[in-house]
């Protein structure tokens, strides 16, 4: 059930001219305040706007016709569904996603406007598995989890191969961390092109729960946490990322929602790119002083720019 | 005095290597939404964020021995002050910079930052001109005017030369419209590269003086229009800008300061670029319906993104 290099690898293949092959932003400003030499793999640009794409359609080019015939299932409020649903529309199968009835209406038009089938439920009394697994049992769909699979890892691990292919040599990594697909898949192909680098993931200062499963060693669930970072909002790391997250992952450091608006700022008022709050998050655990990037050539991913109006107001 | 596309691609020659190769963003959805094939450059990105200093770049790149002792004096609250600032520490010569004391803090410190000595003046007892002429006097400096002068239109024109070399044909070309100087330099290298296409500039309702002008044949002055397109409130076109205007630009339109935030947040949210209301009059006027894109091939240019925290705030 592991992931390894070459799962990675194929990945790519996979993806190869579907997903865009994102830019890479750089900025002296930056460079000149923390010291390192931050290159920036700008997944905001990503097809729906984030990384998530990458591993949706990784998941379901490798379905079985069988599958294809009957669909793919996912639940989500957030980036996840809309990958699913674009991905499926691109391959030609049918997407139904389960999001809670109180999701933000551009959500809820945006995954309608790739073709998917949207089922919603009250998230106060109803349990969204329960409503995913009746609805796999009457049709007969594969349920694709937001991170805790195999091809979703691989599929998100192909953002840091382009950017070391392009840049080349790093001797930090580091990623937001949500539920762990996207620091998994980035520690096993890291280790595998840079083995000296260290990896960071970060995560919201008010939902730890990767850093304290990190460093007891256990998998640590817990309530939905208040932060900005709906990204990142997951309750518990996976018992697939959880693992190599351990055998690669430096350390798993936290910035709180002050500090994501700071770098929020920073990235749209001089680097010019509109990131959403949990794509800030690496940059956050920067300024915070969390991560010392001092003379050190960093990758940092940009995971996604699907901020709300609520946040990234223009008046 | 007037500027030929001989010019224009001698500016070229000059900024290459120190001004940015702008990137062109491209996008579904806005070609979906317009019907037509739109190539954005850039130059949000830029080096001081807007295209300003492939202009000021330009003009002090030429400057006498004589010239580069005594320095360079410019006017201006806006980006012409930074780019004057930061071309002239790149070329070694010193800058004055002439701003109204109640000028935004930040542009007052970037334009410092750059090494620029700044010349305070109260806008509503003094006039700048005056000072700038008493500078000139008393230390031999040299004027650059923000766009009246035929190295900043040469220089403004190499960003849709970059545009054209890297897309194409185009059948369409935008630019904002303040002074004229982006529009004036634009309209020779198109004219150049691609002889059928039409050329349109955008200002503000607030203040078209450009259409007023462009339609009855002579410069029309205005008092400083009331509009969020800082850039944009020029109260005339230039002695030089506005003959190059009238021989090559097809119509000049406008668009209205909420058409302009429109704009500007379909660029945010859809798109992931920030730019400065300037900046997003192009698409503000296809959007409006004022230019008429189905079916084109349409070269755009993003002019700056040095957008105030007060119309783009992060909360």
């Amino acid at each position: 059930m592991s992931v390894t290099w070459q799962d990675v690898q194929a990945a790519s293949d996979r993806i190869a001219g579907v997903a865009h092959r994102t830019p890479v932003l750089t900025s002296t400003t930056v460079d000149d305040r923390t010291g390192g030499q931050l290159f920036f793999k700008a997944e905001n640009y990503q097809r729906m706007g984030a990384f998530k794409f990458r591993g949706a359609y990784n998941a379901i080019s490798q379905f079985t016709p069988a599958q294809m015939q009957t669909g793919v299932i996912a639940f989500s409020s957030g980036n996840h569904a809309q990958a699913i649903a674009l991905a499926a529309q691109l391959l030609g199968t049918k997407a139904t996603i389960v999001m809670p009835q109180d999701a933000p209406p551009n959500k809820l038009a945006a995954t309608r406007g790739y073709g998917a089938e949207v089922v919603l439920y009250d998230r106060y009394s109803q349990d969204r598995e329960a409503i995913g697994d009746r609805i796999a049992a009457e049709q007969g769909g594969t349920v694709i989890p937001p991170y805790d699979h195999p091809h979703i890892i691989a599929g998100q691990g192909t953002a840091i191969k382009e950017l070391i292919e392009e840049v080349g040599e790093l001797d930090i990594v580091i990623t937001s961390l949500g539920g762990g697909g996207l620091l998994a898949g980035t520690a096993i192909a890291t280790h595998a092109l840079c083995p000296a680098a260290s990896i960071f993931g970060v995560e919201p200062a008010a939902g730890n729960d990767g850093q304290r499963s990190f460093r007891s060693g256990e998998i640590v669930t817990i309530q939905t946490p208040k932060t900005i970072a709906d990204g990142a909002q997951t309750l518990h790391l996976g018992n697939i990322t959880f693992p190599i997250i351990q055998e690669h992952v430096t350390d798993i450091v936290t910035a709180t929602d002050d500090e994501i608006l700071d770098a929020m700022r920073f990235l749209a008022y001089r680097m010019k790119t509109v990131v959403e709050p949990t794509g800030a998050l690496p940059l956050a655990a920067i300024f915070n002083g969390q991560i010392d990037v001092r003379g050190k050539r960093v990758g940092i991913i940009l995971s996604g720019g699907n901020v709300s109006d609520k946040i990234l107001a223009i008046n």
